[in-house]
């Protein structure tokens, strides 16, 4: 992480009164005050702003040794990097953050108390600023490829809130990174037809690939209070190669499209899919890779390893997202086919990727990953036994609500099989019964489509829970039903109610789910 | 509940093919067989077959006693009465019901696990049957105003899921009933654009009094295998005057909008309003009624006593809904002044009244009653104790996702002062936190807005839990907390996990919430 300023490239930054702004890092960051809402770019490790937070966590520290308090509100597109979260993190320069986070350092200063988080729908975040239910935005800090002659901007790998950011901030911050390919110029697609009720319209769009709106982010440049340039690569968002668990969650859903296009449930080309973050999102995406389906179309909040694979062999016809968060060896390939993907990828604003007027308009496939399911078919995305934040609500919400079909995705344990991911009750609810149609374990599918209360648990021991934690659930099934039926409690969805939780109260106390 | 057919006014079926196919309800129902799917109109008690269900239900209870099997599965727009869900419960008629109910026997029938009840999202409902999630409707029987002579059908005081059991249906029963006045005709706004992903377009509304289809219901005379004539009025849906509770209620409501409009966040004439089914909604409606506010707009599923006096005194200008449902007192007024009304009333199919696109384009003001908050915004709108089923999701969930303003109210306390329904975790969530903004009871109103969980329970407490059991709530919320800050769990959602749920279990063991 240099802090030499790179060359200036005058092509860059082609307005002549944004060049006399250009400053370094520290002193943009010096025009960042205690108690600002501060709205940075940024959307699951792509795009972000590379030096002025670690220059602002700086200035904090310094602030902190001299006895003066200082912290921001931090408003992002999604999850960033440690250059961004981390820094700011690690000197405790934030009292409040949303809308998602999964940096390590962040998530053990919020579960710890010293900071507050608030795990909004990534669709929500933009109208809530617009709306002024999260207060003023004082300060736009946004990562860009480069400044066009009338002030327009390349937007970078992510496009996030940018646009409500600059819209809506006193002040911005412009950080120009030389190291995003100018190539970059045409993929994006801003839509400014948004409007505050009672003003709106239609978004005008019927296929995943559908441009309405123009490639430049749009900023007053009588705002901007610093230009600073930097060159210096996005996050490598490394995957793990798929495991055999990976594998198996893969296949049992490529048989169920599979079937459900002999059904007629789903066209040959299925449906755009909308993919989640990490390792199991990107293996099934593998999978389709080497499947049967092909003119496939994305439309989905990051675009990862496994989706630009699908373009590259051409399964894949279309992708809509709005970020790119690739490993630094895919990124290579990306940059140097960028007239390819550019015919092939559209990068949009967040209020539009996971708009819910769109989701359920293009009929989406949305596969999200998950913490725990339990037998009645809730899911909880979000929190480590109920009480810990793992990284946020994200998008799954706006894609599981509004999709065709809503997957979650999971592996039966975690933590060498000390944890059962399939529980009695789930101990913090992100998605409720009516949000889940289908729940994936390396055990195999359940298909909850239409199914009551009780026949979905049986099904969801059935198919989805791991062989060593089945006697368990079905004891307590079992145990359950015969309360309600003795007059203790109801039968539609029976419940011990104090034995619910108590799985993960054990784990707490003994380490293991697992009865002794 | 007369049997008697009533005189036949050939205006009300002038198709001459239908008018052949009339015939008493006892041959009708006798059409339908063991296992079938049927699809019936009726949503709030509004607009649902009045004699077809009873004779169904005689029919079902002679095969019965014959000891034959006879159970259907029964899919409806929503809540019907006692003539259909109560008659058809009360035999063991159904293995299934689908999606909200609201009445006692059937109620009584599934907490007993005496058949299945799958709770769905309202706007779901139409599209899981385009997409064969739900399997083969096999009969339709649809109460209607009248038919014309090309076999348009005039719908009656709902619309429900009419359209989409009308053209999947293989088999359609009409109930034409004389009661409804044929003045209807006209106010209902039948859209026909709906389709199939990926054959989705825009849904071309941008006003909650816009109207893009057509006043009629579309059939094929062809698959009409019955028509049966009645002469019935529509359920009784009283109001009780509205209590100290409600009115506090709606007095804290009235007092947010004021000042929402005050501070920017709201224009004068407010934004389309959605307004939930009973007393307290009812109170609301008729305090808006009482105050500042003129030039309102509603667009709801459920259109009561309230609504319709508001836009008796001018108050309101426009309502859309897909029912109404009103007291047989305001019922007259209603059918009186048609001619008023049909001016400022248009019903719609519960997918365009509870669609996500249009709810969240026109930014409504969304007001639901909940069964239990807890202390970090989690609602639980359907299950009593966690188990036991009380009404259903209904339309709560497509509002409070997609609204400008997503409000629920219940009083503090319930079961005269021995039930919280502020508690430390709800036992069922049907709405996560991250869907419910305003929470309010009689005792005030907690604005959520950009709240964190830990800045969320603090609110919640102070503003909305009722005296007696505000000690016990802040004390589970310190010792939470301080387990937390012990490091024996998260401080993001601190939560003891053996206690969360033991309000609950207190209250079925000792009939109280309250501690000893």
């Amino acid at each position: 992480m240099t802090q030499n300023p790179p060359a200036i490239l005058p092509s860059r930054i082609a307005h002549a009164g944004l060049r006399q702004k250009i400053m370094s890092a520290d002193a943009a960051a010096a025009l960042i005050h205690h108690g600002d809402h501060v709205g940075m770019s940024g959307f699951t490790g792509a795009g972000y702003p590379k030096l002025v937070p670690q220059a602002l966590a700086r200035h904090i520290q310094q602030q902190h040794n001299a006895g003066h308090e200082f912290r921001i509100g931090l408003w992002t597109g999604a999850s960033t990097a440690p250059e961004l979260d981390g820094a700011l993190a690690k000197v405790g320069g934030m009292d409040m953050r949303l809308p998602y986070q999964s940096d390590p350092t962040c998530r053990a200063r919020i579960n710890a108390g010293d900071m507050a988080y608030t795990d909004i729908h990534l669709s929500h975040v933009a109208q809530y600023v617009w709306f002024g239910f999260l207060g003023k935005l004082n300060v736009a800090v946004i990562e860009v490829a480069g400044i066009l002659e009338d002030g327009r901007l390349i937007p970078a790998t992510s496009v996030g809130n940018n646009k409500t950011w600059l819209d809506q901030a006193d002040k911005v911050i412009l950080e120009v990174n030389h190291g995003h390919p100018l190539a970059l110029e045409g993929m994006h697609d801003i839509y400014y037809g948004t409007e505050r009720p009672p003003h709106r319209k239609p978004i005008p769009m019927t296929d995943a690939g559908d441009r309405i709106g123009t490639p430049y982010l749009h900023c007053d440049p009588a705002k901007v209070i610093a230009v600073v340039e930097t060159n210096l690569p996005d996050r490598d968002t490394r995957f793990a190669a798929p495991d055999e668990a990976s594998r198996r969650i893969a296949g049992h859903l490529m048989d169920f499209f599979q079937n459900e296009v002999q059904q007629g449930r789903l066209p040959e080309d299925l449906l755009p899919l909308q993919s989640g973050v990490g390792n199991i999102a990107n293996a099934v995406l593998e999978s389709l890779n080497d499947g049967p389906f092909s003119g496939l179309q994305g439309y989905t909040e990051v675009l990862q390893d496994g989706m630009l694979a699908l373009l590259k062999s051409g399964k894949m016809r279309m992708a809509s997202s709005t970020a790119i968060s690739l490993s630094a060896e895919v990124m290579k390939e990306f940059v140097e086919n960028l007239d390819f993907y550019r015919e092939r990828i559209v990068l949009r604003p967040q209020e539009i990727s996971n708009h819910p007027e769109v989701i359920r308009r293009l009929g989406l496939i949305a596969m999200n990953g998950m913490i725990e399911a339990d037998l009645y078919g809730n899911v909880n995305s979000t929190h480590v036994m109920g009480t810990r934040i793992m990284n946020g609500i994200g998008g799954s919400g706006d894609f599981a609500r509004n999709a065709y079909l809503s997957i979650f995705m999971t592996p039966s344990t975690a933590k060498g099989g000390s944890i059962s991911c399939i529980v009695p009750m789930v101990s913090h609810v992100d998605h409720t019964e009516h949000d889940v149609q289908i729940v994936v374990t390396e055990q195999g599918l359940a298909d909850l489509r239409g199914l009551s209360p009780r026949q979905r648990s049986r099904l969801i021991i059935e198919r989805c829970a791991h062989p060593d934690f089945r006697p368990a659930l079905l004891d307590y099934v079992e145990r359950s039903e015969a309360n309600a039926k003795a007059g203790h409690a109801g039968m539609h969805t029976p419940h011990l109610l104090e034995e619910a939780l108590s799985w993960h109260a054990r784990y707490e106390q003994t380490g293991t789910m697992l009865p002794r």
